[in-house]
């Protein structure tokens, strides 16, 4: 664990950030902090998990490191510690995201211990995609400095973190935890309030929902939903926003746009009111054609392929300079 | 026009497409026909519009080529002419592709046109991106072999072509279009039949619905919903579609995905039932956002930025290999 005196003296001039929970994405935010030059501290309640999540780490670093997006992967996983306790893990943490399953009693049992061991002045960010900060938050001493970071995996390829405060969050603790999403190199968008599934969720809901319909419908294949996003609709989204994307698609802009095709998209809109239910022969159907393009036994490679085309885009921009450049 | 004997051997081996219509849609197709090896022939009603139409071609050529996107633009354009005449421009080819404005009784006349003139067995695709082909081909001798091809713009940086057949469209003429959009690079989707907005615009709407929605009831400003996408969802939707994206997220994949997160998405969708108008208090706020963001006079620049930036993805799309490899 390298801990000698020369560690112990860039932990301490050098932020730090509790993880708790260290199954994937705790894994993920290790990378993103600890590639920024933050000192992280790991805990898990699961010993099992902890004891081999900073091999897991170390092994994620090589294979960023084999893509060009960092140069010195034992130098980063030296910031990587697995702390003895809890306690240990946040103590002069000044921010800490946590990442324990999706369930609301495991996570206000552990906001309430997180709370009272961590820091003053510590900002604690939970990773749930589902559960509002109300729901687990809401009778702690420390509420005010307690708000969902939502990232998406995995977060070191993927810098969106949505931030949802509680109705009782401080804005000081919000504008504390944007500060710290974007000192790492993550995107940070707020939430003003809690609402279900977030941004993120909510749009890739709706655009599902109408992938679904379209299917169901017999229009089209998956296979060409799936084309008409990938080689059209969603390369200009990997780079603009769906707002600035219609902005600039009619000569005066997006108020221009909404004048131009305001009608169609209503006309289609009124098409789309109906909540299509993923029932079974839907799904079945979906899941037929998949397994005929992919079968199951090739899904893991797969999802290794696509982690690696996600490191090639992550690069490519990262060479193209900044999104605003 | 380099019309000499060399050239005239060189057209007669090649195949040849009509273009017909010759604003920026049209000038896009003939890029992407003509970069390919095809011969190209252009023609417009338009008498000013066909005059510029293969200078603003080649100065594209010349744009891409910059980029590394191709190598010889000079050659490139030698294999596009201007044709005297429409019967002129559709002699010998075998594919037309109609680029008119979107008003029904326009394509009426010209399909007509266009049918009489056309080879025996040319195909006839049209760009139209909110007319149904069966309403201006039903009385046509060969509306068998009419189709809309649906592009997206500009044709030569987004791939994606859309065949939506009218109920007469053979299936012939359905393959022989999707079989000279795959000769050209161009990625086809097939509609089993006719739908307002085809694929690509409905998926678009279905997000932008929610966008509006979420901005509506100020939960985030288009800023951040914007980075959502562009830092978030959009990225995967670059190189894989929506189903494959949540095949990929769940270890069972996209069955294992529904059972898991189907009670989440169908909880969101039950909220998306209503359709948001596109009224004027909504749509100011949006454009006082992005006017605040991108001032009126900068549009036209951060358009150019944009197809610079498409450009770039496509070539790193190219050096990455095929997005199935």
């Amino acid at each position: 664990m390298g801990a000698v005196n020369v560690s112990r003296a860039a932990r301490a001039a050098a932020p730090c950030a509790a993880i708790i929970g260290t199954g994937l994405i705790g894994q993920g935010w290790a990378i993103v902090f600890a590639r920024m030059g933050w000192q992280v501290r790991l805990h898990d309640v699961n010993a099992a998990m902890l004891a081999e999540a900073r091999a897991l780490i170390l092994q994620q670093l090589h294979a960023l490191q084999a893509e060009g997006l960092l140069t010195d992967a034992d130098a980063i996983i030296e910031r990587v510690y697995v702390a003895k306790s809890l306690a240990d893990a946040v103590k002069g943490a000044c921010y800490i995201q946590e990442n324990s399953p999706e369930k609301v009693e495991i996570k206000r049992a552990l906001f309430l211990e997180l709370d009272a061991a961590a820091e003053p002045d510590a900002v604690i960010g939970s990773s749930t995609s589902s559960i509002p900060a109300s729901e687990f938050t809401e009778h702690l001493p420390g509420r005010h400095r307690c708000l969902v970071a939502h990232p998406v995996n995995p977060p070191y390829l993927i810098p969106v973190v949505e931030l949802c405060p509680a109705p009782w969050t401080s804005p000081e603790a919000l504008e504390a935890a944007s500060k710290v999403m974007t000192a790492i190199g993550q995107k940070p968008v707020r939430l003003r309030r809690e609402i279900e599934g977030f941004i993120l969720n909510r749009l890739q809901g709706a655009l599902l929902h109408e992938a679904f319909r379209l299917a169901k419908a017999g229009i089209a294949s998956a296979e060409d939903i799936d084309t008409t996003v990938k080689d059209g609709l969603g390369l200009r989204w990997s780079f603009m926003g769906p707002f600035e994307t219609i902005d600039l698609n009619a000569p005066g802009g997006i108020a221009d746009y909404c004048a131009r095709y305001g009608g169609l998209y209503q006309s289609i809109g009124a098409e789309q009111t109906e909540c299509v239910p993923w029932d079974a022969p839907l799904v079945d159907a979906l899941a037929d054609e998949r397994r005929g393009l992919l079968p199951q036994q090739d899904l893991a490679a797969r999802r290794f392929w696509r982690d690696e085309k996600l490191m090639r885009l992550m690069r490519h921009k990262q060479q193209d300079g900044d999104n605003n450049g």
